[in-house]
């Protein structure tokens, strides 16, 4: 385990007014998890800072703009290659529509008590869980 | 809020192989928190890699050459001027000789379930929480 680089990946929760996040659902095109839903985001370029990362990252998955407004956690994916430190942040819209890339095909609004109903990408439901139950008592 | 900027700090729980934690108490040159106790880490530079980050402040820090091995989780510190987000490494020793700079005056190795006993540093506490909370299943 310990030869395999970690690299950081960002993914942003991002919140509208009514306690919903935005998931994507992987498409075909994806190399794993097709047809799993996740938050959108990816890997932050070599010498990126994590909050740029993230907010292009967003801009590329869905054509929105966020502004980044606090920490949801942090999670790790094992893969073939590399270890995977997957921050993931909490934000909400500052502008854009909503416009998917090629890598997802469908999009919905969650509300966050009800997350764990849909079928999640491998890692991220495990967080989930915990998320959701930090998250509970929130307005 | 959302007008600060958000910087990543890190932070490793490096774990002896009886399931204790290094903690560093906070030296009278610290700007804050003082006589409090910490996990060793700091902000990553700009353009540093959040695992070479984790890894020189270990250094600096203590002495000690570590290997990451996982991913502890995150949290959300607000500062006057910036937000931190704190991604916290799970990590063993690989090296090295615990020798303290001058921001720490003492060091103690702590059994995770006793983590809650300490006087934990602002922001760290809850998280800290969580995690004695997570990891208390393990051997």
């Amino acid at each position: 385990m310990s030869e395999k680089p970690f690299r950081l990946a960002v993914r942003a929760v991002i919140l509208n007014e009514r306690g919903q996040c935005l998931l994507l659902r992987r498409s075909h095109v994806c190399k794993g998890f097709v047809g799993t839903w996740e938050w959108p985001g990816g890997k932050a370029d070599a010498g990126e800072a994590f909050d740029v990362a993230v907010r292009r990252e967003v801009v590329e998955e869905t054509g929105l703009q966020i502004e980044l407004t606090g920490v949801a956690g942090a999670f790790h994916v094992e893969m073939p290659q590399q270890h995977l430190a997957v921050l993931c942040m909490e934000a909400r819209l500052s502008g854009g529509e909503l416009r998917l890339s090629e890598e997802h095909d469908q999009s919905a609004w969650a509300p966050l008590p009800e997350l764990l109903q849909w079928d999640l990408t491998g890692g991220f439901r495990q967080f989930a869980e915990a998320y959701v139950q930090r998250t509970a008592g929130r307005a």
